[in-house]
């Protein structure tokens, strides 16, 4: 249960953060320049390290349902905690974009499409408006890179101390990319929660960024277990 | 004492790093282009790893009301030690912002104007004009999400060396969502070094800056105790 | 055969990573503004770290053949698993370039002009144009010091845990310095994936970053082994 | 002789990466925006960061005479190793400005216009053109502030693998607040390398870099010892 509760708590706050950043922050609305691509993707990644250290000696932190399934495949997580992890990353995603719809809602003149900013998506009228193969590739690519990291820092013979770092300061990586592609998700939780509430070409393009990542993490999870940690 | 005089100059730290970033460097004067929200953002954070890594062995480097007020009430500090810490937080922001005026009053077109970059506050005129209500949940809940951080990265099951880094980034974070919204406190005594030397709109908004982070830090201290700690 | 297969994937990913950011989100398409110079130094940096924490304790996360020639120097690393280390890194590299070529090409405008933001050079029409003599120099130098933080950062007394994060940190800080000069390679592998694929005068200028960045690392072993770890 | 050696290479670095990042990347000359002030800022304590994992097991990476006279005032550096390390540390950054002097002419509209971007000063045609009292004020705070964190964070109770990142964290932050006012110095070798090579204003301003760093670093010292070291 408190397991449960940490993984809620940590997607709530990757979501509100994340894509608080890209709606709230990303072009400033007077003084000082906004945080642009390279501020979003600081606040998706340094959100994991956060949480990373917040809820990492609870729940170890996946936050995440690519992670959560890699996890599973790999044997290192239980089926049992796995289902539940996962069902707690959902609801925190949606409390995470509820929160942050709240929030933007005080601004005079905010409107839905500015909020679309925190939806992932690709084609005509999403940031460079690159192809859904190209969306695909790059968000399988990235998560399998990304679990890398995640098995890689989190072995026995690994530093625990600084792998919520690492494994934060990879997604920071993955967000340099990818934002102009798909916004980047890696991350299915993250994707479901914004495009429930944005609804439209939002949640007609969820299905990519449910399956795409997922396939990502099960190559990286067959991946590690038959070729690096193979005797 | 000594605990005392340290988070008297962490708390002066945080005020002169942060505030004065955001009035000297957020615009740069010619040149390069200035540090913009994402150069403020790191400015508070990093302040707090600076001061982490200073007197944190000192003080545990709180600089920061709501926190010793949070962990007054989690049992981790004594009432004694938090008056003194709150007292010498208050003093230590007073003279943080009194140093960045004497500062700032060096530069020939320095009009305070100018200053009120480094006040909080909210609506019309102030960043995004976004409403009070969006500026009290905001406050409110970066606030809990800060104290997860500290409470998780302090546990004795976590990596001590790493706390301050983890604590700082999460300001930085914390920092990328909010200050469109509320310039971001999460911290009475930062609010209130400014406003003072401001008057004006910074004062009689400083209320808010008061609650709603001691709230948030509140909700933490017994969400931690009553779920995560429990047995 | 581990060990070459870590060199490969953590090469393919330094150079998807790497050059993707600058080819990508280097000028962004629409909304927030692009990662520039900034977040293109960070992007390859950051790539290094996420990789030392994920194939470090597999191959020791070379990724670069000039790090590798420089450690068979020092006699870090045998002749064997070295020769094994290059061929597979320069297969990395070509691979991420040609991942990186095949999600680009998912752009409806991409020209082979945008990529060439992902390939080392100099002189007209490269940067700020600056001469073969800067760019040598340059190279040589920055290799010359990267070394020095790879040797130091992993000797005996050093603090294991934080060496990738060192060394990854110094390439952020190489191509603050370098990428109006160069693009910044300090890697031979690096420079030969993109260029092989764009080929004209990113292929006809690559032997600069084949010779500079391997006498850097030639110099930087010698300076150690003679100087710093002599008794 | 090792440990002059070092400090000669470490100062060299500091000066090539920061002020080489100031004036090569500061404006990019074309393509994506240059790194700004915000990249200048971690220029110069990236390369803290990344000459305290080179050289810091060698030489203690001072890097700075302000560092070394406070450290040789406090007791934690003999007399002896002191001067030679200060006179290694002024060679060094004259000879990292040649370097960069010998890089930048390779930039066919390269002028010493641009170079003065390296060079520390104040007042009229410098950044926000502050007063002298205010840029003297300045540098003497953050260079107290700055050896706050020197010696917490290599004080015995501390964590030393963290210290490098945290004092190199720092200096990014000092410069956040102080580029505008001074160009920031808190070093008199790093405002003296540059000084020389520039002449003029850079020259005859290069006193207060001498002066105010090395007093801020002595109050430093004695308020340490007399305060926080004291039973």
């Amino acid at each position: 249960m408190k397991k449960n509760m940490a993984e809620l708590i940590g997607t709530f706050a990757l979501v509100l953060f994340g894509c608080g950043a890209a709606v709230i922050s990303g072009v400033s609305p007077s003084g000082p320049s906004g945080i642009g691509l390279l501020g979003i993707a600081f606040a998706f990644g340094l959100a994991v390290v956060a949480m990373a250290y917040a809820i990492g000696p609870i729940s170890g932190c996946h936050i995440n349902p690519a992670i959560t399934i890699a996890m599973m495949v790999a044997g290192k997580t239980t089926t049992k905690d796995g289902i539940g992890y996962i069902i707690s990353q959902f609801i925190g995603a949606l409390l995470g974009a509820l929160a942050l719809k709240i929030i933007a809602n005080g601004k005079p003149d905010f409107t839905m499409q500015e909020w679309a900013l925190g939806s992932n998506g690709w084609g005509d009228g999403y940031g460079g408006a690159y192809s859904m193969t190209s969306a695909f590739i790059t968000e399988t690519v990235l998560t399998f890179l990304f679990l890398m990291v995640i098995f890689g820092s989190t072995a026995k013979n690994a530093s625990p101390a600084m792998a919520g770092l690492a494994i934060g300061i990879t997604l920071v990586l993955i967000h340099l990319v990818a934002i102009p592609i798909t916004g980047t998700s890696v991350n299915p939780a993250r994707s479901f929660g914004p495009a429930v509430l944005a609804g439209g070409k939002a949640l007609s393009q969820l299905w990519l960024f449910m399956i795409a990542p997922v396939l990502g993490g099960l190559i990286a999870a067959l991946f590690w277990k038959g070729v690096f940690e193979k005797a």
